[in-house]
């Protein structure tokens, strides 16, 4: 496994790639990697000649009072992972080489960015969408592919890769849980015991809420005030910060459960902002 | 001449040239050509293997009350020129192939996109960078020529090209001039013989700025002053929208000419709204 920081770099060896008609399967990270990621490897490493994986934790997609300095960080332990997934390329830039002082650049994606993390985190998206287009300008992949955890990173990215036409194909793959159903996130590392023990029922609140719209319940705040009453009573140390039921692709939220919704939520304790959906699909119509 | 008018076709078409190896040259424009547009044409058929001209009047870049619907057009014409100017595939794309009705996606460029053109038109830069961004995707060339006319808009793009990492290099060419140095612009038309007569006094009022500036005044309002007395004085047909001296690269007003500066003007007609440019060069310090 090569190890590339210089983003000079990695563009020439992705031209080249091209100009080889190498297919190129990139995974974009933030590292810290957990098996969440490393199903993203081996999905690219099953399809592609030559994998790339990127680890930059984005100074850009962090507000002022989030967890950027303090997100978790383990390059030697990232390396052998990566490398065991059979990763060809680990691309580390270092932010002032991704950062001209006077960047001035943002790519938008409106409607799709604003609710659900996007409304806590209001410069969040402009932040991912800005430095995904340029990972995809550095490593020219033939495609991407990002985890469903994400879910509105991933509708964000889909819908601007075709809005400005970037040749690259966005592949969504399913999200990896532990045991008790918790969904794999760096992040995890900062909750304390208790919050650990109550954080599975943020996925087994999304659960219930997928079951209600499955047996046939429209109504969208029927499902949710199951959901969020699961919460309440099994998860106390976390805050809601968001618990709704949202369009898959526009992510605008839908009043009726009667196409496939994402159920989708944000929960806050202590030290740490977890994130977790589902994807609910109702009964057809007879 | 090759006309390619479906975005997906012109896409597959620039990724094989990628995968031949080929040198693509790219001149974005909105047609009506004129001597300013061939010029780009040259310069590209000199340099590269393949020549892609796009003509596309990008509904994007026009405010709601300006001149979109009656900007000039004669495809014809258009064509026989791309042709004898050597031009391999002139990209046609229609409005409705370019925006999906949900079309959300903006790429903004801030700092260099806010005075001058982008004070009175507020979402023209926005709608420029986006719609070259995709152009970049769909084209894919090594290198895309622009004129200097539009020079904040070749200082917006070549902000925005360096902040994503796109892979492409941005040429700026000189403006091209009638005998009595009215810039060429596809608006000329619209002037009336009387404004006709006087819109090459936009360039003059440069001129003289410039030749103040040369002549080792540095104060930029006496620069600018004299230009707008000119103005006043021999094109009173025209409205001044702005005259400003800026930083060639930030596009940033400067106070005082101590280095290369770029006197700028837009000039509102009855019917047409004209800009014109001119680098000053102030004396080397003793």
């Amino acid at each position: 496994m090569r190890i590339v920081s210089d983003p000079k770099q990695m563009q020439e060896i992705s031209i080249d790639l091209r100009y080889e008609r190498k297919t190129v399967g990139f995974v974009p990270t933030m590292g810290f990697f957990h098996q969440g990621h490393t199903s993203l490897m081996e999905y690219a490493r099953e399809r592609a000649d030559v994998v790339v994986v990127s680890l930059f934790v984005n100074p850009a997609q962090f507000g002022p009072n989030e967890d950027l300095d303090r997100y978790p960080r383990d390059l030697d332990h990232d390396r052998e992972v990566a490398a065991s997934a059979g990763v060809d390329i680990l691309f580390t830039p270092d932010p002032a080489a991704m950062y001209a002082p006077d960047a001035s650049t943002f790519v938008t994606v409106e409607g799709v960015s604003a609710g659900l993390c996007g409304a806590s985190r209001p410069t969040h998206f402009r932040g991912v969408a800005t430095v995904v287009t340029k990972l995809f300008m550095l490593v020219n992949p033939t495609f991407a592919v990002f985890g469903e955890k994400d879910r509105q990173q991933l509708a964000v990215i889909s819908r601007m890769v075709r809005d400005l036409n970037i040749p690259v194909a966005v592949v969504g793959r399913p999200i990896v849980r532990e045991a008790d159903g918790l969904a794999l996130s760096s992040r995890n590392v900062f909750l304390s015991r208790e919050e650990r023990d109550q954080a599975p029922w943020i996925n087994k609140a999304l659960e219930a809420g997928a079951a209600l719209a499955a047996s046939g319940i429209r109504d969208v705040k029927t499902i949710l005030a199951a959901a969020r009453d699961i919460l309440a009573a099994y998860a106390p140390l976390g805050a809601v910060d968001y618990l709704e039921a949202v369009d898959p692709e526009s992510m605008q939220p839908v009043e009726t459960a009667a196409g496939p919704v994402v159920l989708a939520a944000a929960v806050q304790f202590s030290r740490a902002r977890l994130i977790d959906n589902r994807l609910a699909l109702p009964p057809h119509e007879a």
